[in-house]
């Protein structure tokens, strides 16, 4: 949708809000539908091609009015999480479908989704070691209880642990930035010796720092094997697996208990939308339900997504999902993912042909790490100088103790020449403050 | 705002967005603002009287654009919880000011603040433990730590305690269905003779089945004697605080070490913003601080509330209350709340005129709880008709035993005539379903 369509639909979208404020009277206060009526009036996959604007907009009165916010909110969203689902190829266990175990949800961010899956694991450990030992106590289980992520995983994951009073370990990475199996294997081992409980395993794929991938083919068979929740967190890089080509990333996700990414950070989707699924939906709403009278209503069958995160509350975020998917179609957004790639291979063979350069981690996405050969400092200096210019933003990193510049592509409208004219400023940039030192 | 205004500025609005997304490129990539920049360029306090559009809207490239979406979100947030404050008139001790040590934070729900302010009263009971006697864990001293909240507080405070691992008490309220200064004091005593800790209390303003209020004047001095934090939960009621003849229910706020309400709730801004302070924002920071690489920036300080929830991203939902408060003035929003509590008192009234009915607490804002004299089937079955009617739409609530039906004024739009229909409809229910009955 370009400027001037978007100021024509915006506008139709105004009118639409201000008609239905003006006629609100007119419209049930109750849905007459039943639970689970959404289903069947849209399709069971995004469509492929786009779709026309006005087919969208008139759904609204035709499958969401009639559900009103309660049950269309939850029932779209779970829906959605299944079209999204389809569109990564995740394993059937995952979708909810109309009669499966699992299923997904709409998470604010994908430090909430790490926090529910720790919590819901936790649960989960607890109730599996009362049933053989009754007399243990939960406070004396949840005290031998450790989790572990990647060293190179993001901050919110450690957080997780701190909220939820938990021992949090950090499996070292290999020279690729990855958790391997053996690595996670040694700890585990070590943690047993010592009477610990491990129980939970956050891997990471698309680290923050340089997109890294842990291993989870090998990870996943150990989890599994020794009663670890095995949770995936792709926040940033499971937009890509999307396309066929980065679909092998995923590979592993069949031994995950549960698996995150945002769609917000590069699927076109709006700012807050992190999706969640689990294998098991009840692992999670056991840990978290709570039924007053007040909350009671006739609709229990359509699920109720509150007992699934923090707050109680929630917003109608599916709709931004369904939005976008049409109007893009699954092409359309392979076609957003490639074109990020293709900028960003584009970078790297900029940095790769400048010998002042170097690449400090494998490019596989739209994230590229380089660094000028030298010292930290040197970096640092550089990276103050590109952000005082205020002409592009970079947000440095650590890799294995070297100071890196982070180039990542991931506006909607980023074309090469920007990527061009990026390079050619920190080219210069780097010529002027390289000239500045004593040879 | 009526509709015919809604739409041109509507239309203004989608112009705007379409303007800036044509001319990003013009824009800087980022802000040459010092911290600090924004509070000087907007009022101390929200205004008495209403605003006119044009001055709002004009605002947005003058105090927002100069500040993009960092630190402009995070500053004009820190300002608006002021304004919103002062409104309430909250001891200057949760204001932030340019020196203060409190302050507040938009969270999404009050379950989240309750959740926070819990996890940083353990964090604070933790550390203050650990000063005096070095060789206990913090495993063990959680072990022995106990929360309270009423037996009429939200489900969500309960699970607060969940989520964090916590041993939570209910204390019994009175005939009013308040929790009093004695109840806590003998179940404080009873625990500290077992050997727990009890290091907070949720107090409730507004509970959810009544809308009664906790005691606070009784229970904030003995919170404060005893080390126990103090959070003040308000989610429905607090919005009613910003006017005086109301303000006498937030007395005992001073004792607080945090106070949350849900201005989404009843003070005209959309879902979600739940305005949360306190009084050591060291507290709250402490508890959650993570400070990796790739989140250090230069705007360090205004401040970075994402060490105040449990997401990272946030969303800059202050512009919300910035709207609002100036459109409406506060006078215009103290209008709002004394409308809807004279309609309350006017449904109120219908349902005292009936002998068939009786009123079950007190109606001191816009909740009216109420019941048919006699069984609680027969108020169950009454409710099942009126919602299966489904021109109104009631929640009910248990109350010492019995089932409640609440009839709750909560909607903009909401006038006399409305309550009166919903009356007459209720009691022709009421009188069908009497009249079937067995004499």
């Amino acid at each position: 949708m370009d400027a001037a369509e978007f100021r024509r639909r915006g506008k139709e979208m105004v009118d639409y809000v201000a008609d239905y404020l003006e006629n609100i009277e007119k419209r049930q206060v109750y849905p007459d539908v039943e639970p689970g009526y959404l289903r069947s009036l849209i399709p069971e996959e995004a469509p492929e091609e786009a779709e026309s604007y006005e087919d969208v907009f008139k759904d609204i009165e035709r499958v969401i009015m009639p559900g009103a916010a309660s049950p269309a909110c939850t029932e779209l969203e779970t829906v959605m999480l299944d079209w999204l689902g389809k569109m990564l190829k995740l394993p059937e266990d995952f979708l909810a479908g109309t009669e499966g175990r699992g299923g997904g949800v709409i998470q604010g961010t994908a430090s909430e989704a790490t926090l529910i899956a720790l919590l819901a694991a936790r649960s989960k450990i607890v109730k599996l070691i009362q049933a053989d030992h009754p007399d243990r106590s939960e406070t004396h289980i949840i005290s031998k209880l450790v989790a572990y992520s990647s060293d190179q995983a993001h901050s919110s994951v450690e957080r997780a642990g701190l909220i939820g009073g938990l021992r949090m370990k950090k499996i070292p990475t290999d020279n690729k930035f990855s958790v391997r199996g053996d690595a996670l294997q040694k700890v585990l081992e070590e943690d047993r010796a010592t009477g610990l409980i491990p129980f939970f395993f956050c891997a990471t794929l698309g680290t923050t720092p340089s997109c890294a991938f842990d291993c989870v083919t090998e990870l996943g068979p150990i989890c599994n094997a020794e009663k670890i929740w095995m949770h995936i967190d792709a926040a940033y890089a499971g937009s890509a697996f999307i396309c066929p080509e980065f679909r092998p990333l995923l590979n592993g996700i069949e031994f995950a208990d549960s698996f995150n990414f945002n769609p917000h950070k590069w699927l076109l989707v709006n700012f807050d939308c992190s999706a969640m699924w689990v294998k098991n939906r009840s692992d999670i709403i056991g840990a978290f339900k709570m039924e007053p009278l007040y909350l009671k209503h006739d609709h229990q069958e359509s699920g109720n997504h509150s007992h699934w995160q923090i707050p109680l509350g929630r917003r109608f975020r599916s709709l931004k999902i369904w939005f976008v998917f049409r109007m893009y179609g699954l092409k359309g957004l392979q076609a957003y993912i490639r074109k990020h790639v293709g900028l960003a291979k584009e970078f790297e063979s900029l940095v790769r042909a400048d010998q002042r350069f170097e690449i400090s981690a494998d490019v596989v996405l739209g994230l590229v790490c380089f660094r000028l050969k030298g010292s930290n400092e040197l970096n640092e200096t550089l990276l103050k100088r590109i952000n005082n210019a205020r002409k592009i933003h970079l947000v440095p990193c650590q890799l294995a103790g070297k100071f890196v510049l982070r180039f990542a592509v991931c506006a909607r409208t980023t074309e090469s020449r920007h990527v061009q004219e990026a390079w050619c400023h920190i080219s210069h940039l780097a010529s002027e403050l390289l000239q500045e030192l004593p040879h």
